[in-house]
């Protein structure tokens, strides 16, 4: 019987060429984590449905492809509704099980830990162009270091591994702290309860500009003053480590030193040890919408990406709300898939170095001469070339146009009698 | 509210210390294959339920793990049975995708299409000692090549990777070929509807001897003349080349003497050609249980891993019965989670070539010292040390314990004040 030959709706396949990418982006992140002592760890994609649905997930938690049932647990005839027919789903984030993987092995693990994850993660979202329903998320997290240190680490090793991913793309880290954020609106004036409001209006900064959210701010009836305050300060307020001091000064009243201190500490320290070549800026504006953070946070931007390649900060309240017991956490989210595409788009950042050659055998070649032929093959491939031994097709020219599109730029071709051509 | 700590039944959480052989064993595959000129490809782990049922997958289509419909596909209220409530699952196997995969991306593959496959699998087994519901598999396969040049490539590049992956275990090929398994039968007086059985108890030799295969083949009622020629057969054959090409002699009245040929073909030019030390013998007693190969079939074992490593053989008739076009192909399966296990249990076989160093440094170092250290530490990383920058823990000992657990073996301590000691 004839399968469907499609991949389910909103999944696909990868072809060679893609994968080759994505084992490129895959590697740089690991070798780089690795070298900063990061540690891989992996989870079931399969993950208990109570875990799934703790409501620390939001919005994801309505996309969780669910798991049936099996064998005499599963009781269709009493099942009432969903609740009664599942136990498992496959997992929307690497958020979830990091919290459960921490508190299962805490004991086999050193403190603080510092983790990487890469692994698929599934979400019924309405398909949509470059958006899919499998797709691959990359977290590194250290979890048990209330420090600076783990802001600076990861600073460090996120623009390392970008840098050797996208060496020749200028990039930008915007960073901030949700201690400063509260603090510029409560010197300005917008009242404790506002603040949820103000962000998320600020949040679109992006898009509308400032003229944007300061309308947007009026018509949500802040005043003028405070409005009109609080916009200028962001924009005079100087984007460095400097700045991030001064503001410190002007919001004593409202955010204790400590706070900008250990921004500016941040901000000194990245810039002075940093090695890849790259911006960092203070931005006031920055929010970041998961209301999960409760310190820094930060936003990787890269020149013609178009919005951010990676984001975090620190959390220092999740991890303790799934264990119990509160676990300082700091983290960043690389945005895997949005770099494979940009690199796929773009067909010119990873440049293989491998040489990449073919060899055609005409069909009939006697024993000694393949023999010959495929030693050939081995040592060159134990110097480091990749060697693909094929029988030559009818249509050659049709095969090396195909074996061309995979990245094979030399044929070598043998034939049975004298050599007939190159 | 608290999490499910543990994982769900039957799978597991990857620790850090095996995540780093589990990536040794990857990166050993997917360079070798690599170089022998296959391509890696993905498919998503979500399959079609109809695909998973098509009765291509054996005793697998009972351990599905099975997904509910979601949204307006899904009624409770009219749903019949299971049937009704679920449309995909995830896949048991590699199989069924790459032919799926095939069939689908035809156009865009290069012929013949070497394909290198890593993935989780996952099947409801009843959870045991070692075998989980959630595991690896990997498989490597050559499409559209209905050439003895398939079975070579694939045997000298996986006998190439395993002989990287433990350089010091001597192992052994053992090759068949399901023609002369027929033959022999045949020649020996056993009727063509009695092979099945016959193989099945065949098939047991390694566990029940020569002595206890003649037992059975007795008990199932079939000559002692035939059941004696039989046995004698397979253990006055040569197990090289030659004998393969005697036995094709007297085979002539039950099978093609280019199956004979064509097996020892593989053998002389398998053993000219290969770089890593391996025996390579005939057995005429290798069955495989699957019942889809059509030829040449292989697997092998390593010393002291007890049972095999990797298996595969000639499957010609099973991508046409999924997709309808004939096509002819030959994979290797590689043990993934079996040599990992075993890799693991000897803690022996991968030795990083990492150093890896951790720095401890005590609480509140000034910013300059701590850029300085910072500095090092990236330079150190830049020469291809791993290094861990990490706060110095009250319990200082128990620290430097679990980080040698990680394996790290060096230490630098770094004080505020005057170096208290190393």
């Amino acid at each position: 019987m004839a399968l469907k030959k499609k991949p389910v709706t909103g999944m696909r396949d990868i072809l060679p060429g893609e994968m080759e990418i994505r084992n490129f982006v895959m590697n740089q992140i690991k070798e780089t984590y690795k070298g900063f002592g990061f540690s891989q760890i992996e989870t079931p994609c399969v993950e208990h449905i109570e875990n799934l649905t703790s409501k620390q997930g939001g919005d994801n938690e309505k996309l969780i492809f669910k798991i049936l049932k099996r064998g005499e647990k599963l009781n269709l005839e009493t099942a009432q509704d969903e609740k009664d027919l599942v136990d498992s789903g496959l997992r929307y984030d690497l958020t979830v099980p990091l919290a459960r993987y921490y508190s299962s092995n805490l004991s086999q693990l050193p403190s603080p830990f510092k983790a990487l994850q890469m692994g698929s993660v599934w979400r019924a979202d309405r398909p949509q162009k470059g958006r899919f329903r499998q797709f691959t998320q990359c977290d590194i997290d250290i979890l048990g270091d209330a420090s600076s240190m783990a802001e600076i680490e990861l600073i460090l090793a996120t623009t390392t591994a970008l840098g050797k991913i996208c060496p020749n793309n200028a990039f930008t880290v915007r960073i901030n702290d949700r201690g400063i954020l509260r603090g510029m609106a409560l010197h300005c004036g917008f009242p404790e309860e506002s603040l949820d409001q103000v962000f998320i209006i600020l949040d679109k900064m992006d898009k509308i500009g400032s003229d944007g959210v300061k309308a947007e701010l009026l018509e949500s009836g802040y005043g003028e003053q405070g409005v009109d305050q609080y916009l200028e300060l962001m924009t005079e307020i100087k984007k460095d480590a400097e700045g991030v001091r001064q503001l410190g000064q002007i919001l004593e009243q409202v955010l204790p030193k400590e706070v900008s201190e250990n921004l500016a500490f941040i901000m000194d320290t990245v810039t002075t040890v940093a090695e890849t070549d790259f911006q960092l800026s203070f931005d006031p504006t920055l929010v970041r919408g998961m209301s999960y953070y409760t310190g820094t946070i930060f936003e990787v931007s890269m020149e013609g990406f178009g919005g951010s390649v990676a984001g975090g900060g620190r959390y220092d309240k999740m991890i303790g709300k799934f264990t119990g017991v509160d676990t300082p956490a700091c983290g960043f989210s690389i945005g895997f898939e949005r770099i494979v595409t940009i690199l796929l788009d773009r067909g010119e950042c990873v440049k293989s170095e491998t040489i990449k050659k073919a060899y055609l055998l005409e069909k009939g070649l006697d024993s000694d001469r393949l023999c010959e032929i495929m030693k050939q093959a081995m040592a060159e491939r134990k110097s480091g070339v990749q060697v693909l031994v094929s029988q030559m097709n009818k249509n050659k020219k049709f095969q090396k146009e195909q074996l061309g599109k995979e990245g094979y730029t030399e044929f070598v071709e043998f034939y049975r009698d004298a050599l007939k051509g190159n």
